[in-house]
């Protein structure tokens, strides 16, 4: 057996060797004589593929200086006979059960005084490799990779675009399903299939929060009954074929907010989610995105009740760089992409939260979703 | 937004407990301070619950003597409110966005001489906990945890048996849709609904490799189209609700075969099956299971054409231990429970493969696919 392999549409040759180059040049930026990208969204990035199983080792091995190789289980090779690996002058190490891929990587590399592994790579290999790698200083590729896939190219940010386009198709038609009487876990389902309908390959993730569970950002669903006068938080998303993800909030009433507050306090994060898309252009910081939704909200004397930051990257990973964070000094550039999802929860009664995924263009901002931000009041 | 969580039915408090007690006895025998459980199916083994973001950090801390701890990021504490934390003495330790939850655990551990991490853990942790930890030995917790795993108890075989027949009721309507004209893809998709519609929660995989693709062992589907007298191998499972999964290939044929090799040879591949299931007792090694198939297909003159190791542990994972495989000793004891899947591939024509899930009882061996073994030969 194999997981389903993540292969898809990859960019064209000259694309992926672009990236390559760059990913050799930041790792010799670094100070890092190699980076090991094993399975998952590093690898598909760099070669656009980027299956494998978990207890075999698959990995593209960077050197910062030297061509590159994929240490790759014979019997999985086949998942990258589509990857471009002759023209990239990729070689290819293969391996059978019974060899020790750990020395395969070692002998490829002598004696390396840092190496990168990936910020995926379970610590089943992780320690293999140190072991195999005697006296080489272990960091993460991570903060090398993601200089590069947190600066979104053309293709990335038309896939980014699309993505967005299929899941407001599905918000619009979220008043087809969500209804008093039936589950959040009914309403999820009915959501999960039109993900796919409307150009997804799989529904990663659907929130249905009605009325209390709606006070907790990480709910997924339940089989608690939505009643009328519930708000409810959806927050639903996956990729499309591409890889690249789409991820959006809209809150909804089923017939009017039971609560006497909600208008009041959905106003606050209205304008909170407002103010901070208004503040993305390049050179503003991730931080002050931030900022500029939880001051309006802390101004207005909810700030104890938006427990998260205001945002994270997104691209083929759903939560990726930059995460739009206090402390996060990170200046904005043009093709960054990122949601901006701010949230008040109110234990035990209900919540709201807004998200939109934007991109920093050369001059502002632009978002990817673009169903209306008001609370969307749903007969009962 | 979270991925859907993997809570399910849970064993019992008094099950947990003596889990939980086991890996901290295993613990100190094996030399180690503490296991640094992160999600996935180890967690899931020891609190009934294992769900988790990525790039938060969520472990469960075991020391080997003291009271566990649960890091957990606060706006993922709810996806642990059904695990019975509290009967199980386990302290719940929440953390929020700009906290450090590496320097939680390291509180908690005081100054350990060794530490054991999940095998899952991303290195982004595992290069976290290492520099949080100080002096501390980094050891995979995988070898202390399988010692457990890999001997179910009762209601783990009864989970396994119980997805075993699932499997087998769609290998038993392959018939149903595996025809010429249709695409390999066409007819895993049906399969996969069936996958569902029999008792899974998923269909987790989907090998349908038709004629030259099914000599190659990790292919999982394409858009070939299936033509009279293939062979195809289907290879398929997924777990079900208790988590625990099934695995079972079976070799069609849509009409005669084309080529006229494919009885003899598949006579030979059927005897190896049947001999390593026989080989199955306990006190027998998992290399001794290998090697009573791999001899039956070596002494016919097929050796190069068997190109992967005899089988895999199953259970909360699809591949876990015991591996049968060359050079592993492991004397089986009873409830072990592991696939038996020796095949033969025939590159660019053919490939065959037979898969059963056994369980070591106390005296010999129970199968928990019954499906015939023959060749099955379909009306094209």
């Amino acid at each position: 057996m194999s997981r389903r392999s993540p292969n898809t549409p990859a960019p064209d040759v000259a694309g992926l060797r672009a990236r390559l180059d760059r990913a050799r040049a930041a790792a010799a930026k670094s100070g890092t004589d190699a980076l090991l990208i094993t399975p998952g969204s590093d690898l598909r990035y760099l070669i656009g593929a980027g299956g494998g199983s978990f207890e075999r080792l698959t990995t593209l091995v960077v050197p910062a200086d030297g061509a590159p190789a994929l240490v790759v289980p014979k019997l999985e090779a086949p998942g990258y006979a589509d990857t471009p690996t002759d023209e990239l002058g990729i070689d290819i190490l293969t391996w059978v059960d019974g060899d020790d891929p750990y020395k395969l990587v070692a002998g490829r590399l002598g004696k390396p005084a840092r190496v990168a592994v990936s910020d995926f790579t379970p610590a089943l290999h992780v320690l293999a490799l140190r072991d195999a790698l005697g006296d080489a200083e272990q960091v993460l590729a991570g903060p090398v990779v993601r200089e590069l896939r947190m600066r979104k190219d053309a293709a990335e940010i038309a896939a980014l675009r699309t993505a967005g386009a299929a899941i407001d198709r599905v918000h619009a038609r979220v008043g087809e399903w969500l209804r008093a009487g039936r589950t959040e876990a009914e309403v999820g389902a009915d959501i999960a299939a039109a993900i796919v309908e409307e150009g997804h390959t799989e529904a990663e993730f659907v929130i249905v929060g009605s009325g209390p569970n709606g006070a907790s950002p990480h709910h997924s669903v339940s089989d608690r009954v939505i009643e009328h006068g519930d708000v409810v938080v959806v927050d639903i998303g996956g990729p499309i074929a591409e890889g690249y993800n789409s991820d959006s909030t809209r809150t909804y009433a089923v017939g009017e907010p039971r609560d006497a507050d909600v208008a009041e306090t959905y106003a606050i994060l209205q304008r909170a989610q407002a103010a901070a898309v208004a503040a993305v252009r390049p050179g503003a910081t991730a931080e002050q995105i931030d900022a500029a939704a939880r001051d309006v909200i802390a101004e207005a004397g909810f700030g104890e009740y938006f427990i998260h930051r205001t945002g994270h990257g997104i691209g083929l990973d759903v939560h990726e760089e930059p995460y739009i964070i206090a402390g996060n000094d990170l200046p904005l550039e043009p093709g960054m992409a990122f949601s901006v999802e701010p949230g008040i929860y109110q234990p035990g009664r209900w919540g709201a939260r807004i998200e939109d995924i934007v991109v920093v263009t050369e001059t502002g901002v632009e978002s990817f979703n673009n169903r209306p931000h008001e609370l969307v009041v749903l007969g009962s």
